[in-house]
């Protein structure tokens, strides 16, 4: 092959590659600026927008673009990954517009790596519990998710019916508006009947207490319910709501709250190895990824 | 091709990657830009939430641009309102932080303008039923939300509870990964399960599709499952997925496909007067509104 026609072959993977990177991707790999043309993007941006950039992006894009320098040749980096740290990390999917293609090629790449887990929801454990057989990689599913705020009668349901298709984790959210009402005795008992249930088939149980949401006194608070109330790991966030995810000063005050007698489970907006080495750092047993594969090129 | 041919090719195209994917300096223009100088803007949004800027929130901007000379003295307003509109208005408050207090406001405000329903989480549903009683408004509930990615069993149970404590408007998500899966015997059973549990109690079922996740025939196909499982309304949109909500063109489609047999149901980043009476003469009959008061402002 000649250099020219390398050039034309690197080109056409990077336009392929490009294409197939979505708008989120596309942030998490933000670095170098003053390129874009071939975007297509619209001149402006509502005042909405820009705030929430600003809030729940500029973080990760600083933390990627720290580590900007170490980003190419993912897939011989992705054989050399350090087996203790695939073992702390939840695989996860759970984009609603997931197919059952999704599900089963994040259920490979767990086996492939050892993750700890792959994290679906609901409808999907019965796939993930065929595709994950023989493998010591755990069926995780959500309860509640994302907003916490449904009955705790359809919680204990979700649980039983999640548990008996194959869960062997189960990743709660907590009512968080019931904990900013002052109902603690409500947000505990929520938390209470769905560990009963998830105990009783054999599962622990994580609660999410979407920490964004919260002032560093309920965070706490949140933590005690749950201790109190036999939970196995406090989480930190969906992923979800706009208001952001995990970050290092929630992990630092749940690893605290808890007092090791909890795993710590960092969750969302997790993009890049320094982001993940640094909830690590704060206190956190788990992490909860979707982008795993940027994480994990980042510790090559 | 030897190793170290491969290694630079690897490199270049990493680079080729790097150099396209960036940050793009933005600005927030117009009229909204003159009125945003006290919110303290970045110089910088990421791609990715530029692009959704321009997927979900431009043409709500355009609109309240242009509707934004009538949108003062909203309280004057307020006791204006056509009666026949109201009686369409889903009054709605779904975020999670949501609290009693902000639970028992959008009541007041329900009866005070004679909504036609309530639309709460699960949780809060016997705190809406106390609040609206001897009122003609409706309790109204979401199951499976936003993701209606699980299981059946528990959005039956959820369904059950819901209506035992109350609820007589069933707002549920269909499994939208399994309908882009292809697994329509999934999605119609998952509708006709749940409508049973809500008819049985007297409750109607609306069925939200997540438009902006579907291509058209995916659309047409989900209204073809509702209508055959049983439901009484199908409904664009959860109004959480950043993918954005309603849209004239989508609620067009789905009044075609039901052809008058169901109700429709336009929800999702209904903002304004003009986009609400956009949906309505779209084929709407029913307007799902959190942001109710800046719409009502535009019609009086």
């Amino acid at each position: 092959m000649t250099k020219a026609e390398l050039d034309i072959l690197v080109a056409q993977i990077g336009e392929e590659i490009f294409a197939r990177v979505s708008p989120i991707a596309v942030t998490a790999s933000g670095a170098a600026s003053k390129k874009g043309e071939g975007l297509n993007l619209p001149s402006e941006v509502c005042p909405g927008c820009v705030q929430r950039c600003a809030q729940t992006c500029a973080r990760n894009t600083k933390e990627i673009l720290a580590a900007g320098a170490d980003r190419v040749s993912a897939s011989e980096r992705l054989t050399k990954i350090d087996p203790s740290i695939a073992a702390v990390i939840d695989h996860t999917i759970l984009k609603p517009e997931a197919t059952r293609a999704d599900v089963v090629k994040v259920c490979r790449e767990a086996r492939q790596y050892g993750f700890a887990s792959v994290c679906v929801n609901p409808y999907w454990v019965p796939l993930v519990r065929t595709e994950l057989s023989g493998s010591s990689v755990k069926v995780c599913s959500v309860v509640g998710f994302p907003l916490g705020a449904t009955s705790t009668e359809a919680k204990v349901a979700e649980t039983a019916a999640a548990v008996r298709a194959g869960a062997q984790e189960i990743d709660m959210v907590i009512n968080v508006g019931a904990l900013r009402s002052g109902d603690h005795e409500a947000v505990k008992s929520d938390i209470q009947q769905v560990a009963r249930v998830a105990h009783s088939a054999g599962a622990i149980l994580k609660t999410i207490l979407e920490t964004a949401l919260l002032d560093d006194s309920q965070k706490a608070t949140a933590c005690t319910l749950a201790k109190m109330a036999g939970a196995d790991f406090v989480k930190t966030s969906t992923g979800f709501h706009p208001a952001g995810g995990a970050s290092v000063a929630a992990v630092a005050l749940m690893a605290d709250a808890v007092g090791g007698r909890l795993g710590i489970k960092a969750s969302g907006g997790i993009r890049t190895a320094e982001a993940a080495l640094a909830m690590l750092d704060a206190g956190a047993t788990r992490l909860g990824l979707s982008g795993t594969r940027a994480v994990l090129d980042g510790l090559g």
